[in-house]
């Protein structure tokens, strides 16, 4: 059974505000929600189609159409967790590469690169204040799991480079210089990834230690901000395994 | 203005059954409008919101309103076109590398596999035709324009690699060799990406000349298709440029 202050409750956690104030986010799919269960974020409920089951916690049975009114996918599972939000901190000792994204505004991009990072061992991924909610259901939904494994910090991009100004930064821009000639050799350092639209951010570029560029054959103007992290990625794990 | 009969016209080409039936497709935004009257392909209609224009192409100008009823979009441009579909024809000949994707169901996936296909100068893409169809606008506008210089094909890849069994096939799997020890040597080679589910089909593993993996360090069970298949066109072209 499914109350009428737990379905306007879940529903209200697909708005961003909603989330912040009660610092709780939605899980969705039956793969989705154990991996939840095996990771280290408090849960708050797990919701079942009746027939199904979870492992490891005590599940809330609804009907199909429960399910369909709490649900944010358009093709809803029966499956839907709500967890709680870590309060990560960016812990630069432990981490060798870290990510940062400037101004990454698409759900499912966010939620692809912090897939892919995941697939690369790269855990820590530091994000401007204007990124997309690591929480929003559509990115938590493209990590495919790997939001329980990243460490995903909000900053002022600035202040943070301004602080960590012994490290490198990689950034990837048209007028860098060729990936393939001049790959990532550094062991300790960031990636700086700027948004869909604008790049980086012009504010953000003098700390840029290391233009690259992924070199261009075609007639496409950008790559997707995802598929070039990933390409970047590539290149520095094929330099520190 | 816009006639009852064109609003119907139009929004029945949102479905691949009226699609194939008009050979027709859509196509929105002022960049992707302007790629498309610079393409080779055909223009029925351009529609433009008042007050906007278009070089190259006698547009009909009609209303918000109007837009947003014959828009595809959640948020729909000033701009919309209806162009008729390329009967296209896989020209092994004229390709050293071919991208062949089995059973790509989603249509962000393709559209951004053809953007980053264009980027490193890959134009023949072979689907089978459990793909999606390039033509649904979801793909188109993920393509980001590149679907205008791209040769896509839909086959029964049984067959056509049957009939093409002379080049080598690349084919991305987890038990694959490591692309970053053995590299894409081969510049004349199909490139075999399997669905986002379920990889590459059953039938089509005796076809693989060279089975091939992008490492994993971290926790995530697979990779994106689209950035799969960046990673190793860019693999491909660190070797062939």
């Amino acid at each position: 059974m499914l109350s009428i202050n737990q379905k306007k409750y879940i529903n209200s956690l697909q708005q961003k505000k909603f989330r912040a104030q009660h610092g709780t986010f939605l899980v969705e799919g039956e793969k989705m929600v154990e991996e939840l269960i095996q990771s280290d974020f408090e849960i708050e409920f797990v919701f079942v189609v009746k027939g199904n089951r979870v492992k490891g916690f005590e599940a809330i049975e609804i009907n199909e159409k429960e399910m369909k009114s709490i649900s944010a996918l358009s093709t809803p599972s029966n499956f839907l967790a709500v967890a709680k939000q870590k309060k990560q901190q960016a812990d630069l000792s432990k981490s060798n590469f870290v990510l940062v994204l400037d101004n990454v505004k698409d759900p499912g991009n966010l939620g692809t690169i912090i897939r892919t990072a995941d697939w690369f061992g790269i855990h820590a991924i530091v994000c401007s204040n204007e990124c997309v909610d690591v929480y929003n259901p559509k990115v938590v939904q493209a990590t495919m799991g790997s939001i329980f494994r990243a460490n995903v910090t909000y900053v002022n991009l600035l202040e943070f480079f301004q602080q960590n100004n012994a490290i490198p930064v990689y950034g990837a821009m048209l007028e860098g210089e060729n990936i393939y000639e001049k790959p990532i050799q550094d062991k300790k350092a960031f990636l700086l990834m700027g948004s869909e639209s604008f790049g980086i951010s012009k504010e953000l570029t003098p700390f840029i230690t290391n233009k690259v560029m992924i070199p261009k054959f075609g007639g496409a103007e950008s790559l997707n901000v995802a598929v070039a992290t990933g390409i970047l990625c590539s290149a520095y794990r094929q330099k520190n395994q």
